[in-house]
């Protein structure tokens, strides 16, 4: 049964496996995917990072480097292996993932990696690390059959049979008398095996699989976790429906990265990106209005000050920076709150922290932006008492900003509304008033 | 060779070929691929694309209906042709893609193109329309390899190839003597073919490849448009280098749509989204800094026109309602450019009609807005010349900001910059300063 995420338990037992011998740390990790061993190294401190690896069969610990993510540096736990080790993991791994992570290391550790492996490979890498890793050569694969043009049709058969090692396997889904998923085989293992061996012997029963009724973005998501090329789809009784191949994500995730945007920015998500002007005016006249109705709000804070504006008409232009300040902090906390909730599902924990980082992060650029206003009010304007409620307006504007940020899209989440609504358009309506208030209250108590 | 893109050239060919019979007509489509021809198809009328799909053969129509933009209706031009011919392409169709079409016509069509396919195709496509599109269910494919667990492996073996017909093609790449890539070969046509004949007589000239220092985010493009599981690499002497297959630009879109959003709401682009509150900062203030020098620049608009604002006050709380939503309006202009740029390589002409699109929306939705903002001025505010420069300033307001949030990105691709970085924050700007002297400006002509 895969749960696609990592959970506080997991995380808990091999806490308590780290703490015993090589042969119980093995045992436990016996039962999870690489990509998800992959996931519980980012979890724990870089020196279990580097065991967990080393404990694990090279087959395994090169999957579990290739997947684990840039920022927990697996060029540093494949370097500090035994050379020995480190040199079969990298015939393992994939050429071009062998040059993502060699690629990662400075020159002279690159050098001393590629001296332990042999000729050809070493060659091959170090072919491949010419290339940007942002191109097509960077992305490219050199282990692909190819045959000459000149061969008659026998020959090109034994020649791709002989090369079939480097091609990908084809995998067969089995099934029991009722339709029911068991697991799946290996073509590959298939042929290779002796003519007396059962299917039943082969099959391997540790699979991914998805239910029918399940979102496309989280099909997404389990196919982006498990670097899949398909997953078989099944019904409530485990009976297995049909399959869906990565090919067909491709639109999803343009399909669904598409609408993050436009709904971040306040465009109805089935607005047609190429479609005629009336359409647009249909998707973006009621956001609009919602706006507009929500600008009244904020204009209406400004309102109630319109004693304290009139006396001190130089704040109409400094409540226009506080309040334009906020917006777009509000606006980054958004953006990469929205997208993390897209590409991952966030634990309780991780969304406490999410908004606590928000938080501080609000409170420093917006402490920043403060110093730099009341610096200006103070050598500008020759007004300190102003620079003071300058300062504070900034500061707390942007902390309520990065709050709202990130809190709003998380909460409506929880509540099973898209994240993505909670657009700038609401975000900024929440750092307009909020931003107003400060600088006009603080002003009518402390320069009139 | 291919060019990726359907060019003018292309277009008047066809337009020509469409002025003479079926056989010129066929004559000129058969240099295309199907995802060429059908988005030829999004380019002419109606009728012309029925003609099109008519005169093509069933399994090249079946392609081009799949491959067809939601937006021209291919379920209509199913629909509309001779049963025969519709039934013949529904059967080439895989069961999802007809499911997909045949999904948008209405029950009664539905039920008579049902009628004419065979009971088992018809019975499949039943299955499939009961999941929703955005489902697991929706998107999975059943034309699926199976085999039984209590087979042996001469009985799985035997099922396997019997079922091979439902499983997809593996293609080898052909090469001469220089390693200069030729074209591909399909295994199960190999499998098939009589034994004497040769690689020569069965490759397949029209390919398509990519170059290795092409940008992952075009190589992305390519997948996309020709729904590819696998592409060659070459160098500049068409020496085959390796492939890209697509699980890897599952990684690829999902990190460049991440840049988008950040970008476009002023995050850099090489913030990690789970990273610490301290690479936030380092990644976010600079964005902020940039944003307050030219929140200054709006302010400086207001404080020349303090001598306006301090006679009539009631504009401190109009000006940032016509600002705001200036901003509003731009951002989501900004947001449906950029990704159109991120989805499509825009032509020239596409291009100037975006930004026309953009100025009709603008101007529509700012006299819309406009409208409401007058009849509050004159019915609460009673004051109808108030009103009047309101419903200008917004009106002005919101045409600058389509021009802008269309214009802006698109002078930035054609001059070599990343689109995206015409972020809110430069937008907003824009629009503040001059949502500012048009509310002011007119405000002290017209009301003073």
């Amino acid at each position: 049964m895969p749960s696609y995420e990592i959970d506080k338990n997991d995380l808990l037992l091999i806490r308590q496996a780290l703490e015993e011998d090589d042969a119980a740390l093995v045992a436990a990790l016996k039962d999870y995917h690489a990509s998800e061993i992959a996931d519980l190294c980012g979890k724990v401190s870089p020196e279990a990072r580097e065991r967990i690896v080393n404990v694990l069969p090279s087959d395994v610990a090169s999957e579990v480097l290739a997947e684990m993510d840039e920022e927990h540096h697996p060029e540093e736990i494949l370097f500090n292996l035994h050379p020995e080790k480190r040199s079969e993991i990298v015939e393992e791994l994939d050429y071009d993932d062998a040059t993502d992570l060699i690629s990662q290391m400075d020159e002279e550790d690159q050098q001393e990696i590629l001296e332990h492996l042999d000729e050809e490979d070493a060659s091959n890498i170090r072919n491949l690390l010419s290339y940007e890793e942002d191109t097509a050569g960077g992305l490219m694969n050199t282990e692909i059959i190819k045959v000459n043009i000149n061969l008659t049709k026998k020959e090109a058969l034994d020649e791709i049979i002989r090369q079939s090692e480097e091609m990908e396997d084809f995998y067969i889904y089995v099934v029991d008398d009722a339709d029911i998923l068991q697991g799946f085989l290996s073509v590959k293992e298939v042929l290779k095996s002796r003519m007396d061996v059962h299917v039943v012997d082969m099959v391997s029963r540790d699979f991914v699989y998805v239910k029918a009724e399940m979102d496309q973005e989280e099909v997404a998501r389990v196919f982006s976790q498990y670097n899949l090329t398909s997953i078989p789809v099944v019904d409530d009784e485990m009976k297995l429906l049909g399959r869906i191949t990565v090919d067909d994500i491709i639109d999803v995730l343009q399909e669904e990265s598409t609408e993050d945007i436009l709904k971040i920015a306040g465009v109805s998500q089935d607005e047609e990106l190429g479609g005629t002007w009336q359409d647009a005016i249909k998707s973006r006249l009621p956001w609009l209005i919602i706006n507009l109705g929500t600008a009244f709000l904020a204009a209406a804070v400004i309102r109630s000050f319109d004693a304290t504006v009139s006396k001190l008409v130089i704040l109409s232009s400094y409540m226009t920076i506080i309040a334009g300040m906020g917006g777009n902090a509000a606006t980054q906390a958004l953006a990469v709150t929205v997208r993390r909730i897209s590409l991952i599902n966030l634990s309780d924990r991780q969304a406490y922290v999410t908004v606590f980082k928000e938080f501080l992060v609000g409170f420093v650029n917006g402490a920043a932006n403060g110093l730099i206003v009341l610096a200006i009010a103070v050598f500008y304007d020759h007004n300190p008492k102003l620079g003071l409620v300058l300062f504070l307006s900034m500061t707390g504007n942007l902390l309520i900003a990065g709050l709202a940020g990130s809190s709003i899209p998380l909460i409506l989440k929880r509540v099973g509304i898209d994240p993505a609504v909670a657009s700038s358009i609401i975000i900024t309506t929440f750092t307009d008033c909020f931003g107003f208030l400060l600088i006009l209250g603080l002003a009518s108590k402390l320069l009139l």
